[in-house]
């Protein structure tokens, strides 16, 4: 797309410091990082988000995903990876070019997860349940 | 494992609701969403987390993530879908049996994404690609 950055990126119209690359997919460093060393991996050709990324282009880059991820800890000697997708804007996807976010994280880092609530009665789980098998 | 939760799920020994289960893998809501209609994608047997996920089981689930994300979207009627592995302890890792949240978002759900922050200077990035590149 002419006016996605990411693309950009893959074609060397914008610079990034990139950790990775072949015919289909590169990695390179987040500009505004979680953690240094928070990288992104995505596909050179452009996909919006996980609904519309090919099958074989999904199978690769989460091989891509998992090698980036040893080697992102390696690297700057972290203590664990979040592996994050945000698709759509209300999820946090900021530029819509389908992408992984790989997080090196660090014992007592200060990074909070999200909290966790309960059902409101014990019924609800199986009632939501049925609306996602129904979804298939 | 013995006293892995996943896995006891996984033989039916521990109940869950399941929204999708086939001969690999299986899915089902978390009992302590983020938001209602939280669902986790695991396989069947036990791997720890990504760095020791086969090949071919890592290449599947991200097929099946792809379908369980836009189910879950659809059946919850949300905005958005964050797709979230935590990878060790100091990630967030609570079950150390690999798995994906499938996290259903909604506009204004109030949930804040980790702020990112600047590198301390311009050669820092260049420095840190530099040791990540040299950890494949």
């Amino acid at each position: 797309m002419n006016d996605c950055v990411f693309c950009k990126i893959a074609q060397g119209e914008i610079p990034a410091d990139k950790i990775y690359e072949d015919d289909n997919f590169f990695a390179f460093l987040d500009i505004n990082p979680v953690n240094y060393g928070h990288a992104l991996v995505t596909p050179k050709n452009h996909y919006e988000n996980i609904y519309s990324l090919p099958d074989e282009i999904l199978c690769n880059i989460g091989l891509l995903v998992k090698k980036i991820s040893i080697a992102v800890k390696q690297g700057v000697n972290a203590n664990g990876i979040n592996i994050i997708m945000n698709n759509d804007g209300a999820a946090g996807q900021i530029v819509p070019h389908a992408h992984f976010h790989i997080i090196p994280r660090f014992a007592n880092d200060g990074l909070w997860h999200w909290p966790g609530k309960s059902y409101p009665n014990k019924e609800e789980p199986a009632k939501i349940a049925e609306k996602i098998k129904g979804s298939f």
